[in-house]
């Protein structure tokens, strides 16, 4: 069936959008310029919400290539304004991770790169659903403040080597209203969309290098790691077309990161880290991410070098005298991360306690990351506002052995309706069986372009 | 991946519609719940254009089942009016055409049905691309007014058994704005979209019974017999379910229907028919369509009697003054009808001839559409206005032997630059061969609930 009058356009240049969505529709691939006059026409309001919409549901179901992938991503990147930090004559680095629970590398991760010589430049965003944001937890810190005008955000690179802070209106303003539309629209969840939001927003920082943290697991978005790994592969081989140095980690996210989870409690255990305690699992990846944003920045020659340089960084103090001076300078309370007991504190505690004898067999991780968000450590609608004490704190994660009656959890709170649903919610979460369950690897898979390796096969 | 906070719904009763569009765009089966909920939401206007050509995509891509198509149909048949002849005494039918070329038979069924004594509230539309358009055609005819209040149409329907009227405001309202948003979002061409647009409109008529004529060839929407054949079952289930007597015929559209195309070029060559003569293959569709409504609506015992009748009351003249009755009734000038010389005529006529001896192999159909909407006699903008008096008259069809420098067609044009153009598309839409083609049958194929019959084959 052909629809009668396709075949005119009034414009000659410039492809018509329902032209551009019916060829999408069809599974066609769509050449550099048809994107990038949708994007345009985005950007300028000049296409109706309802034509991008019918174009987003397309791509979502059939697809986009890479060459697509890469010229939507690049569009969006250009729709607004992009940083260039070279004049700083250092290196400039980014992770990104695709959000989890309890996942708080990355206030380490800009401080300890930034003691390493590389300038960070975080943009990073809110709490999305059942997963933490680094927005959130920075504002834990009294006074903290995550917004700043460009000129100011070089400046504080300039000084101290990095710099958190959340998107600016400048920033791809294409991604801004392409997001609002799917949310609403079912056109979340397509890696290709997924990727070009990400990249678009991350490139536009103007780093020579990206680390990319995807997240696989019960507590991830991307569930299975095939998923994960798909999408890992298609935001490298983006920014590697782009001249970008990218390695993604498929890491582990079937139960949270660390034992705090809650925006005043992942401070906490971000200072224990620095200081050089913090949980294993937590402290591992945090080294090997580093190790990572040294490696893609050229400061090291290796990863493992890297990691080498990241360990010595915590053990020096330098690590932490750079978070310190990052907040201090941008406007944060020194005195509650000298001493995070100082820090914001609900003002009751209970715990989960074990009905039996044997192991943690799992931990379903986003029923854990809602049980936060019911606490309101997270939002339930946008419009919600976050309390920053809450939270939990785990003393068994899988594979511990625990005895019936002994603490699985303690829930911190400031409503005892919201603490009740939250301790409900930790019970059914916490799975505890006969045997140890098999150890999962903590980094599934390094993706580097045209190399997607398991942990353990060399580099 | 799963949308984070999809879980939640703050209308325990009416479905959220990203979770709709969502289970469609994952190719799940709707419930009648989530397509009426979705309906009612276009008509009160509460669900936004952006998640209405999202699902519109999904639905597209993905496709409908026949219980969803059916609840669909209903809930866009319910959106409005639905009007009930019942209290007129006797049976009302309709036929509805996909669209083609030189396809007029609308204006001679409703009066040879209303003649034989059934009802015919016929509510017709305008030209679509390439093809023309009942409502264009009746307006060829000086002071035909097409318009006309629901009690008005009852009034004439009661006094004569037949009005032919274009779509109201109050009729299946949920289609026009579905229609609106598909034309502009690449959603035209779904089939399931197509049946309920269609049977929405076709059922609030109030009819016992349908017969469909699904086009197919190169002057159809649906090019090959397979898509028009699909099409065609979905529309006869989608009746079928509401209690209303079925069928669809296949019929050709691979060259134009009958020898005259444009408005009151067709008016004339169904007054030819209704007067006994006209061409032989539009005579023979007009008496298989009219033979299948008197069957339908219980009018006679078999298909054949109802040809039979047609016959008859084309032969005993009383097909043809009904015709002159509807005419008179809906204000039109008798005069014109009663002396074709009297409608509008071009200004000027060109002959297209022949370049070669041999037999016309093919005529492309959908080109002479064209042809006639660059006269004028169509749209090729939706404000455009239509002239009645261009068109083109066919002196070869497929199949007929020609020699060099023979007349093809005659362009009646009032433009020359329009009449050139015409030309030329006419020249290249015949083509010449040594040996005369194999005849395509008028009738491919009649479907009837769980029967899809080849011609020929016992029914």
């Amino acid at each position: 069936m052909s629809k009668p009058d396709s075949h005119k356009s009034s414009h000659a240049h410039a492809p018509r959008t329902v032209d551009v969505i019916r060829k999408k529709r069809d599974g066609h691939e769509l050449s550099r310029e048809e994107i990038e006059s949708l994007v345009r026409g985005v950007t300028d309001n000049s296409i109706p919400d309802y034509q991008v919409s019918a174009w987003l549901m397309a791509a979502l179901i059939r697809g986009l290539s890479k060459a697509e992938t890469a010229a939507l991503t690049e569009g969006m990147l250009h729709s607004g304004e992009v940083l260039d930090f070279s004049s700083l004559g250092v290196r400039t680095v980014d992770k990104h991770s695709t959000g989890g629970v309890g996942d708080k590398t990355s206030l380490a991760l800009a401080p300890i790169v930034a003691a390493g010589g590389l300038a960070v430049p975080m943009i990073s965003g809110r709490g999305l659903g059942h997963t933490g944001g680094t927005l959130d937890k920075l504002e834990a810190i009294p006074g903290f403040n995550v917004k700043m005008p460009v000129a100011r955000f070089r400046e504080v690179l300039a000084k101290i080597g990095c710099a958190m802070i959340g998107q600016t209106a400048e920033i791809a303003p294409a991604d801004r209203k392409l997001y609002a539309l799917r949310d609403v629209t079912g056109t979340v969840e397509s890696p290709y969309l997924i990727c070009a939001s990400i990249m678009s927003k991350k490139l536009a920082e103007g780093i020579d290098g990206l680390v990319l943290d995807v997240k696989t697991g019960s507590g991830a978005f991307m569930k299975s790691e095939a998923d994960a790994v798909f999408l890992a592969e298609l935001m490298v081989d983006t920014g590697e077309r782009m001249g970008k140095r990218m390695v993604a980690l498929i890491t582990d996210m079937d139960q949270p990161l660390g034992l705090k989870i809650g925006n005043a409690l992942e401070v906490e255990e971000i200072v224990e880290l620095l200081e050089g305690g913090g949980p294993q699992d937590l402290r591992d990846l945090t080294v090997e991410l580093a190790g990572w944003m040294f490696h893609v920045g050229d400061r090291t020659k290796s990863v493992e070098e890297g990691k080498a340089l990241t360990e010595e960084l915590i053990r020096s103090g330098k690590a932490l005298e750079k978070f310190y001076a990052m907040v201090e300078i941008q406007g944060g309370d020194i005195a509650t991360v000298r001493d995070v007991k100082l820090l914001p504190k609900a003002a009751h505690t209970m715990d989960v306690l074990a009905h039996e004898n044997g192991f943690v067999t799992a931990i379903a991780c986003e029923q854990v990351g809602t049980a936060c968000v019911i606490l309101g450590g997270g939002r339930e609608r946008q419009e919600d506002a976050v309390d920053p004490a809450v939270g939990l704190v785990l003393h068994r994660k899988v594979g511990d052995r625990v005895k019936k009656g002994e603490r699985l959890a303690t829930i911190h709170y400031n409503s005892d309706t919201r603490g009740q649903r939250a301790k409900k919610l930790m019970e059914e979460s916490y799975h505890v069986g006969a045997a140890a369950p098999a150890k999962r690897p903590l980094v599934h898979r390094v993706i580097q372009k045209d190399k997607s390796l398991h942990k353990g096969e060399t580099t």
